[in-house]
């Protein structure tokens, strides 16, 4: 069992949003329990609920950062008979509700488990409201962890790592000229990432420079693969590998998703050749032909 | 006279939005005067000139923060003859404008007061501007305070308590088997907060797992007097006790304010006994059932 | 060649929004490569693309943060031939893409130049993404720069800084009796930044109290020149010298730029004597009166 001891940095992500105070309520007990210690907010505008979308920016974002305590707190059964973990991923520890949350962060970062279920009441504030364990059990269990207080295995019983709830793996396939993926994640530019991993279009016969088409159920458009936004004129769609490693499309300048019609849980079609509309046509030649 | 003379933390609660560089700047200036003092964002999200919303937030956030020097900056009078405060609050202090901003929270850290009015030329930045007194004087102000730097005393001369600008209480009331409150905040998940204190249901006889109607002016809707979210089916109402100590209603996986058409100062109304519509009278079944 | 070794402040402004991973991911690496030192959040909120916008606010914010390396990420041609720079501005360092955003800042920051192109791959995070440089070029650098592990000039060969991508000034003119100014931003309040600096309207003859007309192209309405939004009644429009040291246009208690139909980019026309709306002719009568 891993014991790690003492961490620099803790990090933070929920669905609370930046208008009330709960971020800060967590991060004033993370002060008052594990002063000095560094924390990072990875977002805190996860749609309300929404613990998909919370996964993936979780997974996405831990590898950019310090060894740590990441919670995450997107949590609709709070106060329920749902299990609060401390999952041990690595050098890091996930701190966050045992409804499929943490486990694709934790495969990320180099290991599922040991997991144990916080249950000690030593590791929370008291008395531990109904409504907010972000305040009154994750954060103070975090800051136990990186102060050096507490273990993980100190925070309560050992849970079986195949016990643990998991979300259903995003769709994603590809054959000779095709491919076809759930939308995983739509970012503030429009940008649409779908669940096919880097080399999933190159398996597919697909080339660098290489005309496609592409629809999300709506109408198809050409798209170009390529390496950066700026490699298709502006207004164009691009296919590229973006900087977590999954196939996206992008439109430069513009909004793919919006132009497509995408949002997560969307399923996404390529195919190899252009047969979108003429309209696109003239946006599809290199940039200076 | 409490001569509190260091502090490792200072917040920072505003209604400057963060797309703006005002709540940088006042960061800047507290790096720069108290270097190495842990700075806590409360809010930034206030909607502008909203003193009522900030001081609930503010009131609601600081029991969980250090002790502290804690800015706050709802300011529509600013640069007027409105005073500039430093108000002690328990091992806290206050620093914020004269506007009835600060004392909900003073109340609830242990303490209203002593006062001083800010109009020490060396605790502000020199030339002070006449509209970003959050940067020039409240910052500064508090930074001083923060390192040491300055006496709270220092600042300027005693404001009897008395003379402070207050806000008017919330209305709450409640007898046998009926409470009516405003709602004090709504929050990003459309949780509705009235003014009634965690006991006065109870006090009303109000018993944990009683159905009862409730409107906020439109429609009655059955509610039911529970723990936490999950303890109703999805989509129904539930009255609970929330992590602040008040009555709130939420929507099981919904947003409760839409659905009661409540808003910050609606009057809530709630009546023992089901008699909402009976579009509602399944989802109140205990679950299982 | 300034040798600039050591900074303690870092701050970071992008158009990265709040609701993604890739403001965390910078400053995962920030705490990686530059553990202990400070990171202040400029803003995140630029609109997508918006040059102009994201170096407006970095000029008016940066002369209040502490001397550092500033990281400024708005940067459409991401992957592209444009370049990476490091742009020395007096004591501080500015980081960031060539096309415009950084000169403005390094102008009110003392000093502009001497410039490097960042090319060097040991500043750099490998592998670098096409379309992530916040995280693997810019951060990494300011990070060594702040570390000490790497000066300027280290990043890569030095660049003329008149071959510095510049964005075209905004038009700003007075002359007896009358101004007018392109809008340069426009805040969370709705007050309308104009390009003319604080003089600019003294030098047209206008004194603090006069009364003038103005329009950002719809209908004149009248305003006060004055020194803050209280100084004129609820509702009546106030022209001033804001916190950055522009002629700024607010409506006390209201949003001058929704009133005005003013956005960035508006030509706003200011003239001496009132000849606006009659709607609004008590508004403009000193309170009191």
């Amino acid at each position: 069992v891993t014991t790690v001891s003492r961490f620099q940095c803790i990090s933070l992500l929920t669905d609370y949003g930046l208008q009330d105070g709960f971020v800060a309520s967590c991060h004033g007990v993370l002060a008052r329990l594990a002063p000095g210690v560094h924390v990072i907010d990875v977002t805190h505008l996860v749609p309300p609920g929404d613990i998909r979308r919370g996964a993936a920016v979780l997974a996405q974002t831990l590898p950019s950062l310090p060894h740590g305590v990441h919670i995450a707190v997107v949590d609709p059964g709070v106060g329920t008979l749902r299990r609060s973990l401390a999952l041990v991923a690595g050098d890091h520890v996930l701190v966050g509700p045992d409804n499929g949350l943490l486990p694709p962060a934790a495969e990320v970062l180099g290991g599922v488990g040991p997991a144990y279920e916080i249950t000690s009441g030593a590791a929370m504030l008291q008395p531990v409201s109904h409504t907010f364990h972000g305040r009154d059990v994750f954060a103070p269990a975090a800051a136990r962890l990186a102060a050096g207080e507490l273990t993980v295995a100190a925070l309560g019983p050992e849970v079986p790592v195949d016990e643990l709830v998991q979300l259903p793996m995003p769709l994603a396939s590809a054959g000779d000229g095709w491919a076809q993926a759930e939308v995983v994640t739509v970012d503030r530019f429009g940008n649409v990432q779908t669940a096919l991993r880097a080399g999933r279009l190159a398996g597919a016969g697909f080339a660098l420079g290489d005309v496609a088409s592409i629809s999300a159920g709506g109408v198809r458009h050409p798209v170009r693969y390529a390496e950066t936004f700026g490699s298709v004129p502006k207004g164009a769609l691009v296919l590229y590998v973006d900087s977590a490693g999954y196939i996206s499309v992008a439109r430069n300048g513009g909004d793919a998703a919006r132009l497509l019609g995408a949002r997560p849980g969307s399923l996404v079609r390529i195919r190899a050749g252009a047969s979108g509309t003429e309209a696109y046509g003239h946006a599809l030649r290199p940039p200076g032909i």
